[in-house]
């Protein structure tokens, strides 16, 4: 059997697809970190639950440890319906490359359920149309928090995509958009989603010179660019 | 009643979300366009289902044609379901922006249901990490179709992402790939997803200087970036 690696979606647990609910069914082990909503994990009523994320107190478990995880989960249950299952989708910023690398070094096939990514569905929810025509030809997706280890390689700023959304960007926000004023307008539009498509779901406006002194809590992304003002003026009048 | 504007998701009928199916259940009205798999029309058992996409040997609607059609239904419907189906995700690429003015307009509520778009989707489906760690910290998400109406503003293909995703691309490639190579190693590697999570998925490999003369189906999207020899490699071992 492949192991899985699901997309559990952005937050709201209607939005997980019927694919991963059909493969949580029948799951026999199902590895998981801190999910936007655990109810999720409902849909696997017989599998062992093995919480691979942050606890109160301990240290962050690393991705090293993560991988032979699920490698050891793999190999102790060879003909058992194994899953990993990510908030979002597995290969935006989930780090599900580095796991499927892990499972071809041991021989251990492997198959991929896209999710919901939050980056798209945080703003399709709100009703913020990412790629709003005559306003927006394209978007570009990246993290705020770039690999600590790669500290020498410092990230440009300079997307030239119409639409910017930034994910793990919280932490370095106001670093982040200093930077991105070198390239881009300190009045472009720009709002944070929170908690998107969950019930406390909240929306923050303003532009790329003061979106970081608001108060902002997690976890959430931020959206620059002129399809902000769209959105404004569909909230508005909705 | 909200309208809702429902992501069907990219192809593969199970990987619609378990929200669009709970509200096609009850959907009294479906108003959709050429889906990459009507199967997803079985959820709505009781609907009245409305084609407004292309038929062969008439002219494609426009989408003023389509608005007004929405408008309409859910005028007639004051407290019906009525659902405008989109492939994907409603707002990459899929001119839900516009529909939803023209809902506004006219003083009716819609609700924004995401999905999963084939821009994410149908890369992560055949297992390629568009943000693998080390690799990618960022991606662009870009039409290759521009708007014909905005003929003046040349689209730039300067963008600086790690990796690029081009939806509508196929017609124009090999424009749009000698574009990005004023800006981009005519090396890079590239790839092309045929059908992507269908049955007769295909994938094509390349480079920027000779993907766009492979022979290549639609609906498919180009992948540009160093994450596209990363997953060749996966391909090769797995
Ligand atoms: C490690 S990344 C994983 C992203 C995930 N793979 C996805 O596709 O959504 C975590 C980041 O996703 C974003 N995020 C996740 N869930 C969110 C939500 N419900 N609302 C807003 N942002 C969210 C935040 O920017 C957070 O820092
Ligand atoms: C008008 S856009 C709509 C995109 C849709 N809203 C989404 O989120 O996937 C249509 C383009 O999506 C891409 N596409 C849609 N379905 C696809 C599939 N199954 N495989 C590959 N590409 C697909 C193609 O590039 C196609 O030209």
């Amino acid at each position: 059997m492949p192991v899985y690696l699901i997309g559990a979606g952005p937050g709201d647990p209607e939005l997980i697809t019927l694919k991963a609910v059909n493969i949580l069914n029948k799951a026999d082990v199902v590895m998981y970190d801190k999910l936007a909503n655990e109810k999720i994990l409902e849909h696997a009523p017989n599998a062992k639950l093995i919480y691979v994320g942050k606890k109160a107190g301990e240290h962050y478990k690393s991705q090293d440890e993560i991988n032979k995880i699920i490698v050891n989960e793999s190999k102790d249950n060879p003909n058992g319906n194994i899953v990993r299952l990510k908030g979002g989708d597995p290969f935006v910023f989930g780090r599900g490359g580095e796991e499927i690398l892990d499972l071809i070094k041991e021989n251990i096939s492997f198959k991929i359920i896209p999710g919901v990514t939050s980056a798209i569905g945080a703003p399709a929810s709100v009703g913020l149309p990412i790629t709003h025509r005559a306003v927006a030809t394209s978007f570009t997706v990246v993290t705020g928090h770039e690999d600590p280890t790669k500290n020498k390689k410092q990230v440009k700023w300079d997307y030239t995509a119409d639409t910017i959304i930034v994910l793990m960007g919280i932490g370095n926000m106001k670093e982040n958009t200093t930077e991105m004023m070198k390239y881009r307008d300190p009045k472009t539009p720009a709002c944070v989603i929170e908690n998107g498509t969950l019930e406390n779901e909240k929306i923050i406006f303003g532009t790329l010179e003061n979106i970081a002194d608001k108060k902002i809590n997690t976890p959430a992304i931020l959206v620059v660019g002129n399809v902000v003002d769209v959105f404004k003026e569909i909230k508005d009048r909705n």
